[in-house]
């Protein structure tokens, strides 16, 4: 058992916090740009596709740097569905897609019939290949994205977005990503964009780097909050000399810890190649509610400052609750979790 | 014990929810003319003073129901202290002002050291009556209102918002009611602007108030959740035939029945006489959390069809959060409940 | 609306309290005589059959005072059979019981297809009556009492402890209370025994004088736990000093001021003969939780003092875990509420 | 970072829960001696001293296995007394005890100004040693150990019982464990029997072994009640099928993950030498809730049937009780922290 970040994780850590610092509500096609340079697309993919070959771990660790920096991009279902690529597409699918996403192309995920949101996507076999009808909502970043990776049942499967039938409308969300109603109309997808598999393997990245976002978020609650009780006075002293500020804080603290325990244990589980379940379950469910609390504490120490407009209290809770939502809610992921439990 | 409610106050009820009914987000001003025409203001202030002389419990139905339609109005500064110079005011105060309130005028309450925002109003005793300097952060409708109740320590005083030395500056605040920052600059109360006393009665008051319209609020995001929960269909079934939704749904029920118990409770100790102090900490400290549960249930079980921008879900959350604050966050009332158990 | 103490309830709460003084842990036989010398088991029952014909609000008091004693007595099962029988018995039912009832008779409830207790009792109609069979687990006092309460489906029914076919065992569990598993083996229950309806009354008078009990338990947990932190020294000053103690002891207010509310607003109901459906799940749901917390911070501000085996606590938290699944646990109820919201 | 274990500690694991299957309740001194010649006292003590010089990790996971199996024995504090000692005792004090304890002699931990116990030892200078004075209460098996590992101020210590001035009272105490209230009164402490060092070490052990021990009974509480929700039926399906039950059953899988993750982050920092201060204050504030969580949900799924006197819940309510407050309560570890976050 280890769990200290060695000489590079920390450096990757530490790059990636200088980069970011002050970056919060940067423009996202710019940021997104640099970030490419930075090669943060290919950290983990294979060096044959012009990655880098580093471990699922670090992008972790990159994601929860955005997270912690109240960024928006397009990094976690670009990464997840390259990594899924990585693992069961074609020869050829690996060279048509990874080598652009390390160059820069976005992708996002597609998903029909998730959680309670209305997705109600369906491949039909098409001669070699499907079509593909249906719906699928709040879509993050599909407008923004090159491709979609569309998952329908156990079909998985790489669209371009300018196919036809194909309509992509942005949604007017409470939220820090744009997020889009996906419309497939008789879309057909060739075999040879078929991936092999891959439904639960995206799931499993996807929502772990979601759950990495989150500790970093919930940490820059935590560091702001702690920051705001030291140097706020009244009565004549610092708010954080009161007992009942240190415990909130303190509370803050333990469930950043805890968030990052869970996450980071599923992450190297599916770093490993071992069955994550349980860890993804036990972390999304968590982590979820963890950065709620954060976030709760964090506006009651902050108290009505932090409800002035420019305060970025704000922009961590609507973190907190739209990614609560993304890859399955608290409900879904108990479900799952008394599944693997016998019941 | 008798917790039902007479006829007069069905009729007070309903009639006040058939008339806000659709008004989410109406124009303050003309929906303040309205409820003027209505009698509200005057709706417990005494007759001889040109109101109804009706029990305080009455208002707060009024300001249940405001919660619950999801619009901000200055009724609750307004009432709590024209109740408040009803009780200390001198004879030629209450001429002055209970007719005008009766007619429409609105008074914001501007209040030093409260909490932790920053607030430091000094009432300097100057001639007959006082000077008062400082700044009153977080100063609900002080742009709309044409006096505040200037409170400064044991001091209570109307001031004319047009007071030379007085400025109002405009915060930009996430929350439904407009939020100002007051100033004052060596401003001059004259002594017959003073009332006797009264801190503690426009407290207990606009507290009061407030957690009946959080009551209110709480009940509204209770109705369109279990509306959502038999409506939407997952799995070709309704929502609420999950028994986690079911149940999120059914603590929901108790956090807003909970919460109506133990406002009206105070705000019948208030009306008749007794010593409503415990029963205020109480149904403050209680609603403020009960409210934040509601909402945070309420979104779970919308999942994300509850963040698209125009769910009113927001408005609730919004004033959740701000009203958790007002008149004092939970460790306030904590801090005080302690102190009347004798710690 | 009002929820104070008429004088007359206040007489009854202050001669209860008085009474039980010192009482906890009393042989129950003797003080069951007692309680009925003093005429609590005739109070709400109708003069003609003997008793005073108060409010069942006056017998929740005495319940509440008993759960402050820490009294363990048959007076619940008993008064809640005896109001059914008021209401729904037959004249001949009304004089064989109530009278009785008043002089000391005690009646234990043997129901069935209650929970997940495993009971499973049934009423096959045979001649004029039924035939019982079944076992009902979990029936407290049935050892103590001359008569039980049978509920069996749709069947509420008398029977005389000493009829063929009936075993009384005696379970050791966890638990203030003496708690039997009562086997019937083609128990014959005569027409002129059986009751024209009740199911539903005796479950709600039972649940709401639980309620009531825990009520008072949580009072007396509030009032030692307060006792205690001022009295208690560390580091030179009392630890009630302490902002953490002083928010736990507050915390606890709320919850025993909250169950109390909820708890009277259900009796009140009962008492005017409204549907007090929704009033009893949200108070035994609330009120079950609420105690067990209380408990909970109750234990962590008196330490490891409070594990000391004659410590009173114990007898409290083995009140609160037990009461908390009498009468259907917290699910329970939010099945119902559920069921109520039309979920 | 890596959590998963070793080949040989799946060997350790497996051996000793193999080993103590079916011993809850088992005599405590058989079974000490069983775990003596079992080797697991000198398990992680150096091999110049009869240990056999494995990590620290490898005891936790035997605490573990302990509290898992429901037994009570001086494990925790001998193996952390014996580590402090490995650590800042001089040869011959090494010599002395080491030895010692891998042949089964048992150590208590007794002492001072620890929580709101009533503790108030005192090390007084005395020639080349110290007298000891006054009172440490709450010893767990004082009564059974050879030698006292007395901490005073910072001043630690090894006292032989039988030292004249040294009285152990027996305390009657709700809980597993055997618990004392040792006197000292003059007693003399020679030089050689002071360490150079070790409070934090040996509070540092203590506590993690304690949270090792919570997991182990947490563990346990999950295990047998995913098993009766698979086993007990109602309405003719097994209670398991119930989503309220399944999500009660994931929650305290959750926490007992959680739990495990705090706890292993902690020993393994320890065991690397770094300094693991927030680890093991956020380890103990959480696993403390946690385990109590886990013990109220397995009630409240087992129902009544957990109540009966011979249920094995009570060993691990009891064990989560008391284990909540050795070592420092939920409040003592929130000051610890919110000490480290700076405030």
């Amino acid at each position: 058992m280890d769990l200290t970040l060695t000489e590079d994780q920390q450096l990757v850590q530490s790059t990636a916090r200088e980069f970011l610092a002050g970056r919060a509500g940067a423009d996202g096609s710019e940021l997104w740009k640099e970030i490419v340079d930075l090669g943060w697309t290919g950290l983990a993919l294979p060096e044959d596709s012009g990655g880098v070959g580093s471990d699922f771990l670090d992008v972790c660790l990159l994601a929860e740097e955005l997270g912690r920096a109240g960024v928006a991009t397009p990094f976690t279902p670009t990464v997840a569905a390259a990594l899924a690529i990585a693992e069961f597409g074609t020869p050829q699918q690996k060279q048509d897609v990874l080598p652009a996403i390390v160059e820069g192309r976005t992708i996002a995920l597609a998903r029909g019939h998730w959680g309670a949101e209305g997705s109600d996507l369906t491949a039909t076999p098409a001669g070699d290949g499907y079509t593909v009808d249906g719906r699928a909502l709040f879509v993050p970043f599909a407008g923004e994205a090159a491709e979609l990776l569309v998952i329908a049942g156990t079909v998985v499967a790489l669209v371009d977005v300018s196919t036809p039938g194909i309509t992509r409308e942005r949604l007017d969300v409470v939220g820090n990503e744009p997020m889009y109603s996906v419309t497939f109309d008789g879309v057909s997808v060739a075999a040879q964009r078929v991936l092999a598999d891959g439904v639960d393997a995206v799931t499993a990245y996807a929502t772990v780097l979601t759950c990495a976002e989150m500790v970093g978020g919930a940490q820059a609650v935590l560091d702001m909050t702690v920051d705001y009780a030291t140097q706020r006075r009244q009565f004549d002293k610092p708010i954080g000399t009161f007992q009942a500020v240190q415990h909130h804080c303190a509370n803050m603290a333990i469930d950043v810890l805890g968030s990052r325990f869970a996450t980071y244990e599923a992450a190297w589980k599916l770093d490993t190649g071992q069955d994550a379940g349980t860890e993804i379950n036990t972390a999304k469910a968590f982590v979820s509610d963890a950065y709620e609390r954060v976030c709760a504490l964090g506006h009651q120490v902050h108290g009505a400052i932090g409800f002035t407009a420019e305060h970025e209290l704000h922009r961590y809770l609507r973190h907190a609750t739209a990614a609560a939502l993304n890859h399955g809610d608290a409900d879904f992921h108990l479900d799952q979790l008394a599944t693997r439990l016998g019941l």
